[in-house]
């Protein structure tokens, strides 16, 4: 195990167990058998995650993230569609962004930073506008770590006779989600995030009738979901080169997580380390941009110190020094920094991390105490 | 190093060094100026293989050698232009087909799988359509092992004023391009090819002016090379979540690369792989598809024997029982198998392929005789 890299608290890439990434010692031909029991096993065990086996197929794709949101509404949205959505951040906003940039006609709903939508917003907004066909909602809005209420939302968007479209990039694997109590038309996530694998492939849990009423929607070839699907699901192999590596270090992943105990485990692995975080820096003086009831146990934004002699970059690098790489903010309008909860570590992980923030913040003020005094 | 894993002779993903996968080890920030640095060198040591410096930006991309290539299109091609395609493989169609998704209007011009495009076509093509703007071509057509003349159709195109796009995918690092006097608006290759990296990510030598004049040509936000290659030049990052660990290995393998002797040592020993495998195949009866003069050292295509107890499928598992796994034929007309070049791997590792095949081929027959004799 590599102990003297640093611990990534950062919400993907972040820190796979040395399991993970040794699954990647070993070179795998695209076209082999072996190599596609390997894909193959990787989406039975996504669906697994959301008791999708019956009503939903898991289409993997290469690239990042944002690739597998964008093939989802590329290819589920028919052309004369219209999508809703619903705005708490900037993944929200990328959604709107990938709507207008291909062309789909799309509308949004906006909250604050630290708002939740919630199920009575989207029931009144689908009452108003019955050209909308979609919504587009982000699970977990990462860019704060706020948690949106998928169930009620999901509920809602059904009596409306409409379909929905989940970015759950950064809660899947870790926040429950029952696919055959929530209905989705696609759920995106991806391969670095609360499985622990390495970044360089999404997936799209997306339902089997619109996959399959899906076909000639997309403007792309290569983030064509139906194209993509079809072509694995009669020769079991990708339609194009596969990050075969990160496919591996992905299902070795998988196996970890079964073992560790599935979700709950991982969720109570999670929520213990956002409780450790919380309450350790809270101890140092430091406030979270979000209420308790609000924050998903994945990612925890803190309003900077006040002390006028802090700079993110200085801090970064003064931690990063002792052992663990930060994130930066990402308000606009109120000056943070992010600290995740996911990854490859547990609370004794986020119990050193909160100690080594603590000393640099007094290092800091030390120093140029000491500078002052010169 | 793992001895037990099979080589791999297929064109990508390939056999990489053990050096270049113990570069995966390690996890990395994706927001840390390390990994910034990572990709920085990188991108430095894929324009400097084409001594593209002066002219070209290195825009890298997640995804598979597809997605850089549609990315390309999308974003160098104007929504009013036009291209010309010029197609002997699989590849070539690859290309029309993006061109038709992308609603980018476009021609034709196929040769025969064992026909190189010419210049000369080329020019006749542009005399008698004043609408094209842009002319795709496969420099390796990897569908045969087929190699296109790249540089006399890059000066016709120019003497035209039209602007070229250049699938380089299975021959970039491999066989010589000297930006400076090929004119290309877009080169595109991939890591994992003759590189000798991981797959999981493209990427697109453009040309500055041409990358400079394409903001808003494309159809899709993933895939928008414009806005990667600014946000990069602006913060260092990667716009989207980087597969970092498939940097980090090409990285690796770059290195390796210098180390050998860069371009020409990996030609050579490429061209004497190839040397080595047509040699002993000949020695086994097997006939290569391509005549020698038009062979890319590459990968070759072989006819399949003629006995009729031969199956490429039990060919195949045989060949790798023995620690090799090779490639099938992409020839509708013809039966044919592929042997790549490619990889870490020389020509005594080709010498003891042929000596797997040469004893595979037997075997089928053996068994067969003994079968017959019940
Ligand atoms: C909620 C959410 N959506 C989308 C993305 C984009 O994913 P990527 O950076 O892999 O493209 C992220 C990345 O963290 C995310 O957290
Ligand atoms: C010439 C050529 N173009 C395009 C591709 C497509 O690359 P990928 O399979 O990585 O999408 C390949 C793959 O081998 C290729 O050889």
């Amino acid at each position: 195990m590599n102990t003297a890299a640093p611990i990534l608290l950062t919400p993907g890439p972040l820190t796979t167990s040395a399991r993970t990434r040794q699954a990647m010692l070993e070179d795998w031909g695209s076209w082999d058998d072996r190599f596609n029991a390997l894909t193959a096993s990787v989406c039975a065990q996504l669906l697994a995650i959301v008791q999708g086996e019956g009503s939903h197929h898991c289409v993997p794709l290469q690239g990042s993230g944002t690739f597998a949101v964008e093939a989802a509404v590329g290819t589920l949205v028919p052309r004369a569609g219209k999508v809703l959505v619903l705005i708490n951040g900037a993944y929200g906003k990328r959604l709107a962004k990938i709507c207008e940039v291909l062309g789909r006609d799309f509308s949004t709903f906006e909250t604050a930073e630290d708002e939740p939508t919630t199920a009575a917003d989207v029931d009144r907004l689908l009452h108003a506008d019955k050209a909308i066909t979609h919504v587009g909602l982000i699970h977990c809005e990462t860019s704060t770590g706020i948690l949106n209420p998928l169930a009620d939302i999901a509920q809602v968007v059904k009596q409306h006779g409409k379909r929905l479209i989940v970015d759950a990039m950064s809660s899947f694997g870790a926040l429950p989600i029952d696919a055959r109590a929530v209905p989705f038309d696609a759920l995106i996530a991806a391969s670095g995030k609360c499985l622990e694998g390495v970044p360089g492939m999404g997936f799209v849990l997306a339902n089997k009738q619109a996959l399959a009423a899906a076909q000639g929607n997309c403007h792309s070839l290569a983030l064509d979901l139906f194209d993509q699907h079809s072509y694995m699901a009669r020769t079991g192999q990708w339609r194009f080169t596969p990050p075969t590596h990160v496919v591996a270090a992905l299902h070795e992943a998988l196996l970890q997580y079964q073992e560790e105990g599935g979700l709950p485990a991982r969720h109570k692995r999670y929520a213990d380390n956002c409780q450790a975080l919380l309450e350790g820096m809270a101890d140092l003086g430091l406030r979270s941009f979000l209420s308790a009831v609000i924050q998903a146990p994945i990612i925890v934004t803190f309003h900077a110190p006040t002390d006028p002699r802090y700079q993110f970059k200085d801090f970064y690098e003064r931690v990063k020094a002792k052992g663990f790489i930060l994130y930066p903010g990402k308000l606009t309008q109120v000056d943070t920094f992010r600290v995740g909860c996911i990854g490859h570590v547990d609370a004794a992980g986020m119990h050193a991390a909160v100690k080594a923030i603590g000393q640099v913040l007094q290092e800091m003020c030390r120093r140029e105490l000491a500078r002052e005094s010169l």
